[in-house]
């Protein structure tokens, strides 16, 4: 577990707000709640950080796992407040306010902080009560959970080598294909990016990963950075793989992307594919602590404006070119602070992030490569084991 | 896609509270917006329902996909709003308030209805921009969500044909392992929850599904009915496999339950198991239209309270015997409306709801029996096509 979480900026935050406390209601899907509580559930739970201590409140099926495994100082179990009677008495929506109103009162909270996705309706309930209620607008826990602990970085890690194994796997089944009719083809049967993600997912799986979405995008599709691909995958067509593997255990993703090509994809193809190979170098040499993620976006976007692409710094509203920001936070979330785009502030020791430029258009594809890396006082280390080039080559791994 | 989407309930409830609309602002893991606006994202998006339309509001990474698949009136990309622009110069929390603002105005919208899960930040952001903000407390699109339509019966009934070969797939592997030293072994290793995990999961994405935890619990760790289970099976011990794969493309879920044994688990183990059946048919012969799910979940408490077993109705704060409600509807969300518990209410020709008695007790192990059902006018149909049986057979199905 993550032992190393710091709560005093959290704690220091609600206090100054003169909050007595901060309360998540959420389930899995909060990595905030997860990140402070040490534990997660499909159901909503509550996780109570008061001035000196964490305290749980969940479900009567949750309490056996939460009392053993959860980072807290307390775990109630709704049934302590008559919850399933509240609910019959006042209906479900007075009823989950009555049961949290006195789980608060139990830890003497009359003023809380709560993050800014909070439910309006727990917020809009408790003011009712008369309890104070103040949205954290900084999101101060994302700041924390940005700086990773060597636990977390070993745990990003982890999933980073499921990643290449997949990725590898991947690239295995396009360099061997055969070509016929216009296609790739694998055993008799189209290779088709349906075929590849399930070969990266099952890897994946093998590895302890789960994962949400993969993207195999061939050609046009992959011009759409965020369409995952279908269909047969063809010859002299660029194909962007990117994969973002999630471990099943510790919640922790991993990121990278590669873009290959079986045959010739022709003269602009792999002259995109060296320019953002190219943006890619620049934005790495620009990493360390104190240097700013607009700075780091801003060296990838020179590389790519100066070989004549757009960007979304030389025209906001272009659909070709360099058309995302040029990486992001990596942890809990798949997409988390710190950002690398026009917006990104310092770079500090032990944030993790990607480093992906690309380049799109439909008429010739897309490109993008992506490594993961972490912060370090004087540069970063790249948590990325793996080879670039746009050749797909087998067995360069098992 | 789900094209017969009733939203007149949810319109009549905002109208009648004086709304001109209402917002979700949420990312994938809201199935409520999922439902309206048959689209989905990792990252979070807006969907706004009008009097009489649907507007999405999406980054430009999802506009192409957006426009293309999403059930709305409207796509509009937060470029439009120069929303970087505007984190810029306000901040990330200012900044989002004010592109949906301007969202909100384009559409003739100054008054607005939140789901009680909308974000607390950004209803108090409206709120000091003079923007009107109710919470619909009951949940209306739950309720309208409850009601399948004949198409999301089919993509239930999909899932569950790829949980079937994966519980098949887990029975063969328990069945056919060798009994060495007090444990189940397979090809010289010992059969580990973890390995029938594996490839309960690797089948179900073979066959298009994902997943977030499926649980292999065997003795002890099968009396607590949310472990998933860990280490070596043993011979004589019940192993409780709950299963619930999510179709990949559609988000549907499944869920099934057995319970097995391999050797004798024992006289009282076996008695368990018998009365779990038996609650399990004395629940489905009490399901059809009109009937409440509180009358569901009391014919099985009847039976198992009958055998001489507690259950949360004859002791509230019992942590064993039958210790959850029997069943849930299943959809979008592995667990949502209907509630088939004791604040349960008539359940409609169209509910989807697992039944899924079980008994618990550390010093026995746990059984649970649960199958998919879908409430008709007299009755239920049964989607779930798998024997139920406490000794495990290798290849009933392939």
């Amino acid at each position: 577990m993550n032992v190393d979480v710091d709560l005093a900026p959290l704690r220091e935050r609600f206090a100054a707000e003169g909050g007595d406390g901060y309360l998540i209601d959420d389930d899995a899907s909060d990595s905030d709640q997860r990140y402070v509580s040490g534990f997660t559930a499909p159901d909503p739970y509550q996780t109570l950080v008061t001035r000196d201590r964490v305290h749980l409140l969940v479900s009567g099926l949750e309490y056996g796992r939460a009392s053993a495994d959860a980072n807290a100082d307390s775990v109630t179990r709704r049934a302590a407040y008559d919850y399933q009677h509240l609910v019959a008495e006042h209906g479900q929506y007075e009823g989950k306010i009555r049961m949290l109103a006195a789980f608060l009162e139990d830890h003497d909270v009359e003023s809380i902080a709560v993050p800014r996705n909070f439910p309006t309706g727990t917020a809009d309930g408790f003011r009712e009560f008369g309890l104070g209620v103040t949205v954290e607008r900084e999101g101060v826990i994302a700041t924390i959970r940005a700086t990773k602990t060597d636990w977390e970085v070993d745990q990003i890690r982890a999933s980073q080598r499921a990643n290449e194994a997949a990725m590898a796997r991947a690239e295995e089944l396009i360099a061997t294909a055969e070509i016929e009719d216009g296609i790739l083809v694998r055993d008799g049967e189209p290779l088709t990016s349906e075929r590849v993600t399930e070969e990266i997912e099952v890897t994946l799986l093998r590895h302890g990963c789960g994962l949400d979405e993969t993207i195999v995008a061939c050609g046009a599709d992959g011009a759409d950075p965020h369409d995952r691909g279908s269909g047969p995958l063809e010859p002299d067509e660029l194909i962007v793989i990117d994969i973002f593997p999630r471990d099943k255990e510790t919640g922790y993703f991993a990121d990278m992307t590669r873009t290959f090509a079986r045959g010739d994809p022709g003269e602009e193809a792999r002259r995109r594919y060296e320019v953002t190979h190219e943006a890619y170098e620049a934005a790495l040499e620009t990493v360390e602590a104190g240097v700013t993620g607009a700075t780091v976006h801003g060296a990838a976007c020179d590389v790519i404006e100066d070989a004549g692409y757009e960007t979304l710094r030389s025209d906001p509203n272009t659909e070709t070119g360099f058309i995302h920001s040029t990486g992001h936070g990596v942890g809990l979330d798949i997409h988390e602070e710190p950002s690398v785009s026009p917006a990104g502030g310092d770079l500090e020791p032990g944030h993790v992030i990607s480093i992906e430029p690309g380049i799109y258009d439909p008429a010739v594809g897309g490109v993008r490569i992506e490594d993961l890396i972490v912060v370090t006082e004087d540069g970063y280390e790249n948590l990325t084991d793996y080879r670039i080039g746009l050749e797909p080559t087998a067995g360069t791994r098992s």
